[in-house]
């Protein structure tokens, strides 16, 4: 057993050096002492750990949500760790009995390689190819056999499976849950046996399927369960919900230059630093120097928020590319909407609760709407823009600043003068 | 669509006289409109049915209770139909993960053929094996692969699952339930897909699994389910509980005339007519007629019990064997420890409660005992015997006959006389 004592100093500092980026913005770590010691024992016997993440066969489409554990792995990656990427090419297979997931439809074989090639692409914009293995399950799961399955299915129970967030909802509203979806966290497990992965990423959503990865090693006696990782989940442009395609609040990672730059100047400004921290390659350094700067009001939000946009195209395309894209956006959309002889308004500050108030407050105090009904029906018409920016959320929480710019529908702009 | 009016008399005669052969002694069947209709669809195709028996390929030693459908199988033989019996090795060589349950700890394949040796000797006793084909269900289940199970364990639902009455108990207990003993219903419905069987027998006890077969034929898409008949659960020697090894009430068809005989005496009165009919090939208008006998007083329980006795000995060895087990019974345990001059007692009928009365106040009333504590302890030692046949449920109710021989220990008889 190894022991903190029995490690040198720079082995120590190595340790708490690995620890303190790793665990930047990890929602949580399952469990937590476990990592150390999988830490420390990659640094006192010089053996890179085997970091685990399964990707979706059937939707090679990566976005910035996505690229939350990419950054993490990439972590892992420069701190002189393997990453283990799983295609489920196995899981895409099976149809789902249910017919109604999207996700679970049928794949070709042919699907999946082409799914495969476009994943490899996409990924190397932020993992590092050469400390990256590749891998189909069907490798190992289309080798099992009804016995194998049987012994498999035999390591948990079903009260334990019916713990799954989405199974004790739908089994206390009777709704169906197929057998056959049992395999699916069975499934992933097995890859991590299979793998003899030390750690798994994913989302907080994949809590489950993870820890059903370190039960597994266990049951199959694989010496030390795998830890989980588990990274929180990217709001999408609306600053509400899960960053997702169905959704369309999504920053795709092939998408052009100049709409990636766009969708990122319509991030809400309070998830700017959460994108900075999960989506960026900025060290703990930096980031921690743009929140005391945007704290402090000597970095202006809108220049934090190009500044994230050039790093995104500068990631996805090119330096170039993010040159070209913000002079585009400077000149098409902040000047040309913007007419010169913008009204400067007085915002009385004692309208405001802890430095904001709400859109439809903040409509009806600088009289651009005569009342709260109208204000509302404005924003979620879309005719409300903040600097340019469209605003579609009623209950949004607005913490103007001297010279934000607001615009209802084509005609009506002002220009806050805090007072 | 076939329907009874384009049935010819003839065939309609043959359809009813199946159904009243096949309805004997069984608990349940379902549906039984189904029933009716497979038999009307044989008899008009003059097709036999497949009448499918699954075995437990650990336990070959077959006793009275385990030939209460076997018994039921032949009847359909004799009637032209064929019948499937599946040893269920591919469910015997996997381990249960419990480690609890005796039946399902790991075989060997010899262990299996040897099982299914022995069984074929011991069911030739009851079945025509020119009828009988036999399987090993490992042939269709070793073969299916994991993409194959996923789509099996797709073709139901948990709830439906939980939904057996032992997972019901064991879930609302908290008791663990592992996901591989969800296969055992799936893997027993798959053999019949597989052999696609028109009827399963089992006893009541089997009516999920039965039902699963019906339900997962109909998800392959087999043109109409099986139908279950389900038998009644013979109680054993004690009259009782379940006929089973474990409890050694069982009488096993391998073993030795008079032992076969000497148990066959020891069941109880009430239960005679149920053995009758569900273990022997008697038709029913002998048992009816024995019904009726015993009814009017006209033939003696003990007399029915000997022909009972001689029948299984005739059956599961010879009718020699049968004369010699009836002469052996009546001159060692009959005759021998009955001393010559047995005190005649009178026993008052108004003791009586719709002719019968608890053991203890039976022993009390004919002043055998003092006091029912002294009657019940006598009975909890097995002192106590009536016509020879210990008795050891204190709770046993007993319809006295004039005749009957009451017996405490080696010394105290009496000879009851009613009045």
């Amino acid at each position: 057993m190894l022991s903190w004592d029995k490690l040198s100093v720079e082995q120590q500092q190595q340790v708490e050096y690995q620890l303190r980026i790793l665990k930047r913005g990890a929602a949580e770590i399952v469990p937590e002492e476990a990592l150390k010691m999988k830490i420390m024992k990659a640094v006192v016997t010089e053996t890179p750990l085997k970091v685990k993440l399964g990707l979706d066969p059937s939707a090679p489409d990566i976005h910035i949500g996505h690229t939350v554990v990419l950054h993490k792995l990439r972590q892992f990656q420069d701190l002189g760790h393997e990453v283990q990427l799983i295609i489920g090419d196995f899981t895409g297979r099976i149809g789902d009995p249910t017919g109604k997931s999207e996700t679970r439809k049928q794949l070709s074989e042919e699907d999946v390689k082409h799914n495969a090639q476009t994943y490899q692409a996409q990924l190397a914009k932020v993992l590092d190819l050469n400390r990256t293995s590749f891998y189909y399950n069907s490798t190992w799961l289309g080798e099992l056999r009804f016995d194998d399955v049987l012994r498999l299915a035999g390591k948990v129970t079903v009260a334990r499976m019916l713990e799954r967030d989405d199974f004790a909802k739908r089994y206390a509203a009777n709704q169906p849950i197929h057998v056959q979806e049992f395999f699916y966290p069975l499934m992933q497990g097995y890859d991590s046996v299979s793998l003899e992965s030390d750690i798994e990423l994913g989302g907080t959503d994949q809590t489950f399927n993870i820890l059903m990865g370190r039960t597994l090693q266990g049951a199959y006696e694989i010496k030390e369960g795998q830890v989980a990782i588990l990274m929180p989940l990217l709001e999408g442009l609306d600053g509400v919900q899960k960053m997702s395609k169905s959704l369309r609040n999504y920053i795709g990672i092939d998408e052009q230059p100049n709409d990636i730059f766009g969708k990122t100047m319509s991030i809400p400004d309070t998830l700017m630093l959460k994108y900075f921290e999960l989506t960026t390659a900025l060290s703990n350094e930096e980031i921690e120097e743009l929140r005391q700067g945007l704290e402090a009001g000597t970095i202006h939000p809108r220049d934090a928020k190009l500044r994230l946009a050039k790093l995104y195209v500068e990631m996805y395309h090119s330096v170039e590319a993010a040159e070209e894209a913000e002079q585009h956006f400077i000149t098409v959309f902040q000047k040309r909407t913007l007419p010169d002889d913008i009204e400067e308004v007085n915002l009385d500050s004692s309208h405001l609760e802890a430095g904001s108030l709400s859109i439809i407050k903040l409509l009806v105090s600088l009289s651009l709407q005569s009342s709260n009904g109208e204000a509302r029906r404005s924003v979620e018409q879309g005719a409300v823009k903040i600097n340019e920016q469209k605003l579609t959320d009623i209950h949004a929480q607005i913490t103007p600043v001297d010279g934000d710019i607001l615009q209802v529908g084509k005609r009506k702009f002002v220009r806050i003068k805090l007072s």
